[in-house]
Formats: structure tokens, sequence, C-alpha cells
């Protein structure tokens, strides 16, 4: 999407044909500035400090990290090193370890000469694959805010309000949950934007309101208490968020606080969505409750902001009592019940295990 | 309640028996510092700078500004400069005109030799008024977290959940929503407290936590988002929250997000309790979310945060994008059908306009 007006992904290859590029998020939304990568140690780096996030950027970052590994050291060893550090970067992400297997896969029994060639192209494709994945669920999401639009004046924005960061800057490019808004923006649909603030660390403020501010999107930016009280009083449409993890019962776990705005949503009967790309789902799951543990994030988190001062600079603040202590539960599920329906890649489907697998037959408990 | 080990309220007469002194809560949680108020325009500032704040500790505050203001200037002209510089701190609070007309009452057609005196002992008896109503709430409450406690195994804690602060901070000793909290913990027994960050102004990392670490109180502060994961998990027993302004529906306009916690409660059965003193309840309204108006405030109470840097000062940052907008709604409003009950000076009673009628006969309709 558009950064002062030029188009950017999240991640790239330089002219020179193989120093990778990416968005340094943990400057924004206060500074813009993009970092070079032209090793394995800058690839994890970039990883495990957070200048990209988002399993699909984490995935991309991670093939390309092989390939420049792969540039320095094509032997079997060099393989073996490159694919086992970039895995313990974010131990937990599914989308980094198969962004790795499929490099693996694409060089293993390759001459070592090809090694690099064949691993960038494949993480090429990897980027590639990801945008057309979030331009589709955008298609069709955006068929959504069409149709609320439709039940409004004319003129009148459809209001969408959002949580966390599911936007361009978690993928290559488009996004998941923002990817329908976009899509609907740059097709000249009035949309506006509510943007949870996302505590406790602020995606909402920093990221998604950056990227949406950017691409020129209508957003305000909403602390996470405000949402039931714009529901309460129709001033919401809609409601599109992302998932990390989705159960095939339909269950949906997010960024914590995403069941409150469902709950909310419920009782003032607006639409709640969640958009995803098929791999988040996970197909051996039916109860996303009992089954999808919650991770416990650093307190600090919670009791330290990062913000500009008046003179500019970044600094961090402590907003919580010494000595009080601090809990940090990073996600929270959704039930399926509280869900209106599933934006995939294929389609918008109901929050159950029918109606997923009448998407992704190929998943079917009963395929053959 | 106690500071480091000493019994204070949030305001008292210093021992020359005229100087008010108070803690100034904008100082809070990073320095505890006191302030006296020798005047009139002493005693306007504290409240419309919020070095006090909470209806009922506004209203003590501004009686003893008045005996202030009537030591300096008893005359008629002193007495009614006094009142309209006083009333126009916090227009919208119901206990600052109540507490005007009270001193005006005690002072009004008496001497004028006698006039400050008679304001200072009306001002103590509403401020030991409060104390009193208080520490009632906090009996009828504790006796809810005892019968919680009973369902539980032997010394495990009764978990509470609160937002924002409705603290002995907020009063001028014990506090609303916490005073059942204070009262149960004094009586020896074991009571934990979610305290709800509070986003925007952050009541609840800021005042809450620090009252309860001060009084000794075990807590955990979470972010806004957090508390309905932890009822998923059964990881609150009950919640209790304050009010600005109780429908005589049952109906309760409170601190933006106790809509959201309300609902979470309702879906995982959690009894969901507002302590109240009976000047919030308006016997006038009926339907809270059609007829109680929801002030906004300053977008820049959710754009930038106070906190302490790591070598101890005090600085305010910026935590949104340059340009991008911000709502700042500051109340909502929950539906009593949310609500368990209303823990009030005289008992606990469900969320309905019979049930406070009958607790508080003086006021029902067809009251003689």
């Amino acid at each position: 999407m558009k950064v002062n007006g030029t188009h950017y992904r999240t991640i790239w290859l330089r002219d020179d044909g193989w120093t990778v590029e990416i968005i340094d998020q943990t400057k924004l939304p206060h500074r813009f500035e993009t970092a070079k990568l032209t090793s394995l140690h800058d690839a994890a780096h970039a990883i495990s400090a957070m200048l990209v996030r988002g399993a699909p950027l984490i995935g991309a970052t991670a093939a390309y990290g092989m390939a420049l590994a792969l540039r320095a050291d094509p032997s079997d060893d060099g393989l073996e090193h490159a694919y086992t550090t970039l895995l313990a970067t974010r131990p937990t992400a599914v989308n980094l370890r198969w962004a790795l297997d499929e490099i693996a896969a694409a060089v293993r029994n390759q001459p070592r000469a090809e090694r690099a060639g064949r691993a960038y192209q494949r993480a090429g494709e990897i980027a590639d694959q990801d945008v057309a994945l979030c331009a589709a669920i955008g298609d069709h999401g955006k068929a959504l805010i069409e149709t609320a639009g439709q039940a409004k004046p004319a003129g009148a924005s459809v209001n969408v309000l959002t949580h966390c960061n599911a936007g361009w800057l978690a993928t290559v490019d488009w996004g998941t949950a923002l990817a329908p808004i976009y899509k609907a923006h740059d097709a000249g649909l009035a949309v506006h934007v509510w943007v949870d603030e996302t505590r406790p660390r602020n995606q909402g403020a920093s990221l998604t309101a950056w990227e949406l501010g950017m691409h020129g999107v209508p957003h305000t930016v909403i602390a996470d208490n405000v949402g039931g009280h714009l529901m309460q009083h129709a001033m919401v449409d809609l409601c599109i968020v992302g998932t990390d993890r989705t159960a095939a019962s339909g269950d949906v776990a997010n960024k914590i606080g995403t069941y409150l705005k469902a709950l909310a949503a419920k009782d003032n009967e607006v639409p709640f969505y969640v958009a995803l790309p098929s791999p988040t789902i996970d197909w051996t799951i039916d109860d996303g409750l009992a089954e999808i543990p919650i991770e416990q994030r650093d307190a600090r988190e919670l009791t330290h902001i990062a913000g500009k001062t008046a003179n500019g600079d970044v600094v961090e603040v402590q907003v919580t009592p010494d000595g009080s202590a601090a809990a940090n539960h990073a996600f929270d599920v959704t039930p399926a019940r509280l869900v209106s329906g599933l934006i995939t890649e294929r389609g918008v489907c109901a929050a159950s295990r029918a109606s997923l697998e009448s998407l992704f037959p190929e998943h079917a408990e009963n395929a053959a």
C-alpha cells in the first residue's frame, strides 16, 4: 500500500538483485525507516527484534533469510545452520516453519551453485503468493462493505471497527482484516475505520492508524473501551478483525480484547467478521477455548509505554506504580457463536466446521 | 485508608484549624504529595486542575472552599462570589452544587462573624457523612465477597475485577466500589483485585493500583482488553464498579468500557455489581441509554500518556501517529439487564426501579 504517495510492500529486493529491504516497524509510527538485510544474521535479528512482525511477513522474511544465508554458504551445513537459526527467532510462528521448509525443499539435492538462486526465486514466490491471498480476502470482504453501504444514505461512510493490526504491515501487502477496507477505499467506496488502540502493545494506535493514514483511509483512533458504546449508538456498521489461529469449529484466537468486541457486536446486532488466510486454520482443533493455549507476555509491555516527547525523542515511560503486579495475557478466544462470518481467500463462510469444509474440501474429515 | 502505614483521608484540616490539606492526585502514582489550600482560589484550582477528583471529594473540597472564602470575606457578596467561582470549576458535577447549596444554607442570614465557623462545621459534616456512607456501602458489599469466598477452597482468594477508580481517592475515605474490598481485606478475608488499566486516563493503573498497594491489598493491573478472557477462564469471582449516574431503572452510566465488562460477566455468569451512594441515583431517568448524555473529552487524553522515565522524571509522550484523528467518549451506559445488583448505603438490591424504591421509599413515584 502507499507511504507518502509511493507504493510499498513490507519486504522487497533492492535493485542489486540480492539485498533485502524491509520497513523497520519498531520505528513506527513516529519514524518511517527502512533497513537492509544482507546476511542470515540481519534476517534473524529483523524477526526476533520485531523489525518485522505478523505471521505472513515473518514467513517471507525467513525465506529471504535462507536465500541470504545460502548466498554466503551454500553447503548442507550452511543450509542446516540457517534453518535452525531462523526457526529459533519466533518459535511459535507457524508460517515461519512452513516458509523455511519450502526453501529447504527447493534447494536440497540441488547443485550448490544454484541453491541461492533457487532460494531467492522461491522466496519471491512466497511473497507474491501472500499478496495474492490477501488481495483475494480483500475482494471478498469488500463486497461486505459494499452491501453495508447500500443500507446507508447515499454518501454516508461505512464505519468499520477493527482491533490490533491485521493490515499490510503484518503481511507482504494488503493485509487480512484491512484488505477489504483498502479494496473498498481504492474502489471509491466511502469507508471510515474505528481503530482500537489495542493495549498493551498499541498495534492499533501505532501501526493500523499509521498505515491507514499513509494510504489516505479516513480513520479515528479510540481506546479499547469505546467500541461497545459506539455499537450501542449505531456508529459501527461492521467489525472486521484478523486471527492468529482459527479452530476448525470457527472459534477464533486473536489479540486480547477481540472477545469483548464480539460480545458487543452480538448485543447490538452488528456483523462481526474475521478475515483469515486459510493457513491460520487449525483443522485439528474443535474447542478453541479449551484447546488453544494463550501466551502470557512480559508485564513490562503493560507497565511501560514508548512514545514521542514534545521535542521529538522517542522514550519509554512507566505508567503503573512501583510495586504493582501486572499480567499480560496476549490473546483471547472468541467463540464461533459470536462470529458472523469468516472471510477467506476462497470466499466468506459461516464460522463452523461444515462451512469451512465446504470451502476447503481437501481438509474435510472425510476427505479421501 | 493507609499510605506508607499512616491513615489518610483525601482532605483534612491542618492543626491550625483552618488550613485545608489535600492529596495532590495529579502527582500519583509516581509521587505522593499533599497541597495546602488557604484561599478560595486554591480550592477552585484544586478542583478544576483535578488535584482532587471524584464526585464526593469534589463536593467536600468545594464545601471547604466556601469556608476558606468566608474566612477572608464573610459578606453576602463574598458568599455569592465563592459560590459562582466554585460552581464553575466542574459544571457537570452534581455533588458540587449540592455541597455549595449546603454551605450557603448554613451561613445565609447568619451574623458575618459566625459565617466562616458555621461553614467549616458544615464542611466537616459533609466530609464525615461521605465517610459514613462509603463505610456502609463497604459493609454491605463485604458480605458479597464473603459469600463468594465460601464457595471457594479454604484460603483461596476471592478475585474481584474493578474498572476505573471508585476508591477512597474518589471520596473522602473508603471509596464506593473499593469500600467492600477494603472492608473484606481489613477483616482478614483473602481478596485479590484485577485492576483494569482504564484507558485513556489510566485511573486504574495509576490511582486504583496505587491506593490498593498502599493499603496492602493484593492486586494485578491488566489491560482493559483482558477481563473477558479472565472471566472465560473462571479467574474472576465477581465484578464491582462505581457509577457516575444511575437511572432509576438501574441502567448505569460509568467510565467508558464498563459495558464491555458487564457483557463478559453476563456471558460467563460472573456476578456484576455496581456500588453507589444514593445521591448518584437520577430518579427522573428510566432509559439510561437514551437519556444520559455522554461527555466527549479532549482527544489528547488518548493520544498522549504521562509516565515516569528511567531517571524518574514524569513526562508526556505521544502514542499515535501525527495526523490521525482520535475520539474520546468518556462514559458508557450499562443496561440494567446486565447488572446483578446495586450496592447502596442501605443495602444491596436488584437493578430496577421497584427494588430501588423499596430501599429508598422516599423517592418512590407514588411517595406521599
